[in-house]
């Protein structure tokens, strides 16, 4: 099964990658290193996840926005590599959680993403993961979420 | 034009490589990568802009600092490369804002930094971005910028 | 001597590699270039620094954190190379402090990390840093550090 089957079978639509939302490139490259530019919660261009993680909203409401943002960084992959079959393996999330002060469920957010991440890449996933918690964002968005892949040589 | 007759035509002069503040080394590479260390907004040796936007400083300060940030980020991408016309491509900015609970102008505040790279390195900016809201900051600066760059084979 | 001597040196044991806390792997590897996840201050398997810098914390307390965290990202290192004489060297340290507003010492508690690394790798450490000032943490640790290495090709 190819990555895009996976995601057919999940339900999900890969959404058009998202622009950026000021002057910078969704995605760079650097040798076979693709990454990601942080990615919103964004849904057919609106966001749909803003507020703070221990207050306006709950683990599993952050769950639902990191694999938001993981799928739009899957749009980004795909923009960046053709197809998702020239991906190697993904290397990395950086995961940042908008939280009140003494929030500590980061790890169980970002799973949303992690989790995604395995379904759609099975053994090509094998990300390490940073999981922070930002005192604001832009947009208030709820979390943001940038991922770095390998992708073939020659792509 | 070269990025050093840009950065004259913008009537910018290029500072000293600020030193590190600490245990660290002001850039490092691997491969053709080259990263800074997170640059603060310094000026002839002095923190220019402290505090946190939203509160204190208003977005523009806030562009003003980023654009001071990428200066400086500048100067140590020339001390990393001997002369900016090695540098491939700027490749990543990893903006950090300290703002005030609730700001949401973080990739206007950034823009300041990445609007200077696309003035300095034309084709050659291709940087993709994060933009997070730091709840404090080292000297309580008011932003702090960390870019990639890839430089030539053999610099 | 090798980084292991040096340890023993220091009167330090080199801890089991801490599991991943969630659906992610404890490091990862694109190139030549091994990153691992944020480390937090765990000792035997427990957290043993929690809380706010700025607050229940001293800078000292936050240096011995930090500290701890480099020494956790070395054994994940150790997993990665197999031998730590298999790091060619140190390249990053994203380091995160979590802080009460207008905590400024992020540089000082950072170089707990820092000055390990030195410690332990001498000539092949050659970090650049990050330093920056999280609103919350994962299980409320006071100290998050990812660390960045090169390894000898082949490994």
């Amino acid at each position: 099964m190819t990555a895009e089957d996976r995601l057919k079978a999940l339900g999900l639509q890969l959404p058009a990658a998202p622009a950026a939302v000021a002057a910078y490139r969704p995605w760079s490259r650097v040798g076979n290193l693709v990454i990601t530019a942080g990615q919103l919660p964004f849904r057919d261009g609106t966001l749909a996840y803003a507020g703070r993680l221990g207050e306006q909203l709950s683990v599993e409401d952050g769950q639902q926005a990191a694999r938001l943002c993981a799928l739009n960084a899957i749009a980004q992959l795909k923009s960046a590599a053709g197809d998702l079959e020239n991906i190697v393996q993904i290397v990395r999330l950086e995961g940042n959680v908008h939280a009140a002060p003494g929030f500590v469920d980061h790890p169980q957010v970002l799973n949303g993403a992690s989790l995604l991440m395995q379904e759609v890449f099975g053994d090509r996933n094998r990300h390490s993961r940073t999981a922070l918690g930002m005192a604001s964002m832009p947009l208030g968005a709820a979390v943001q979420l940038s991922v770095w892949a390998e992708v073939l040589d020659g792509v």
